[in-house]
């Protein structure tokens, strides 16, 4: 890995997390010579020059694009189209088109057709994020041991595919190619789904007649308050996410339903072989995750406890049976 | 609050994360002036002693009740039965007996018939936990800020459930009172269910022909790998709650299923205003989660993030567009 910028320009359309924190990150480790960003809204464009991760901020995305060696676009993939049709004209040949979207087919179909020929479109999905939106919400090590999967269509010049790479490495990132075809499946059962169920329970819990909301809130430390956190990521990116990879998260959910199907009738039946069979199972894929530091052994998340209440000084205490 | 000992001596059958915890937090804090424990197996107990939570680690449940002035059962609900038959003729009169049990009246049923005239049997639930167990998973702050709830059978006498009350408080819980039949309705949606849909989703990930094991494994980030957390918890323990709590179980999951079906038919129609209204509302019952201080404001759970790989020093940015 060399100190020298892997790229010499960067623009960035969207400086929400995911935009946002790819600016520190590429501030942070030089993987950018000179980045320029933009977003829609005046109050997102005078909050980018007030965190000053950008060094120039644009007011058009058309203009954010000019002479820029690479483009990623951060926004929620039901405005990939409009935006790429926006910028197409004033992408520079040679340049590098990415973006970050969840979900990788729709976006290929919805950006190919307004790319220049000369440009080299490579889409991405970067799988790291938080419960947190804006451009407040970024931070440089976010892709840190994270996967970023990139999804060249045909055709794509090996070179330019290799540049992605080594921008993404050098922002902590590892990579992982595949096509839009085999993201969008795997992307439906590790996150679409998880966030579709999360979504669902959480809004049970709030709507139920015989449980309050205040007793909902109170006892959540029992499991829920977990799902609570994925069920407060961006509505709108959300929204567009399930829009746009409707079959494969209708396939998972189908699959999902009928392993539901099989411990309910578990439970009415009584059949405590088969539900201790299952806990067992999916005890050691949490292992599995943690090996490969996908996430830490650290119990409960390393949530923090607050200290006993007025604890005295701890004694040591005189075993009296040995 | 008083420094004095809420009870003078304690008897723990049972040292796994609950029991564990309860025994240091009662030292740390002197809410007990001795601390007997017991366990099933000689390793167990062997590991006890080298822990130092207890005073007395004694071989069978029956003689660690002796003179106990309170009493807590902290193992799988669907043991419950034999073990308050085993210690019955051994409790001293005026002792209080309760358990931990996610499950309370299955718990109320299954012990009731042994507890001797005199003894106060006073089921209680502290929501706290991680997906850790056995004698080495326990700490002294697991309960702090956490609600335990209890619930007296009727005719309990109110000071011995003020005892029960006051030793919980000073091991840092909050306590609630509510009737057996309540709390199994709503632990079962603040809990339970959130479990099962764990449980279920991570053993569907696992099965896929389509997207390897690996592939789960290495792209989790995405949301899956929050499941796999409470999906990793004890599998005889949760065996027993599905078991014992089938009833408000089974009626929580009708109501998840029927607003699963909601959502899955507003994707299939690609009905964008009905997914960003229930998302928007599912994020605000994340705020009142952490505005209650049930869990905490920090993006990902407080998850730790490595640093980025050689990143120079940072250096100050001029920024040339104002």
């Amino acid at each position: 890995m060399t100190d020298a910028p892997i790229i010499n320009r960067l623009a960035l359309i969207g400086t929400g997390l995911i935009g946002g924190s790819i600016a520190r990150a590429a501030r942070a480790s030089g993987a950018a010579k000179t980045i320029v960003a933009t977003a829609r809204s005046p109050e997102t464009r005078k909050r980018i020059r007030e965190l000053g991760f950008a060094n120039q901020v644009t007011e058009t995305n058309a203009e954010a694009v000019r002479d820029a060696d690479l483009v990623i676009v951060s926004i929620p993939v039901g405005a990939s189209g409009p935006v790429a049709k926006e910028i197409a004209p004033n992408l520079k040949p040679g340049a590098i088109l990415s973006d970050v979207g969840s979900v990788k087919g729709s976006v290929v179909r919805d950006m190919s057709p307004f790319v220049p020929a000369g440009v080299h479109f490579i889409p991405a999905h970067p799988v790291a994020g938080t419960e947190n939106s804006g451009p407040d919400a970024g931070f440089a090590e976010l892709f840190v041991n994270r996967w970023c999967i990139l999804t060249p269509v045909q055709g794509t010049e090996e070179p330019a595919v290799e540049t992605l790479r080594a921008f993404w490495e050098k922002i902590g990132a590892n990579v992982q190619v595949m096509t839009p075809e085999h993201h969008d499946l795997v992307l439906a059962i590790t996150s679409h789904l998880p966030h579709l169920i999360a979504y669902t329970i959480v809004g049970t819990a709030n709507e139920l007649g015989e449980v309050t909301e205040s007793e909902v809130l109170k006892f959540s430390a029992g499991g829920f308050r977990d799902f609570t956190r994925i069920a407060a990521s961006d509505p709108t990116m959300w929204r567009d996410v399930f829009l746009h990879n409707k079959d494969a998260v209708l396939e998972m959910l189908g699959t999902f339903n009928e392993d539901l199907s099989k411990l309910t009738r578990a439970i009415r039946r009584g059949d405590g072989n088969a539900l201790f069979d299952h806990f067992a199972r999916t005890r050691a894929i949490r292992r599995g995750i943690v090996n490969i530091g996908q996430d830490s052994a650290v119990p409960d998340f390393g949530r923090q406890h607050a200290p006993l209440p007025m604890a005295p000084i701890a004694r040591p205490y005189a075993s009296d049976d040995d």
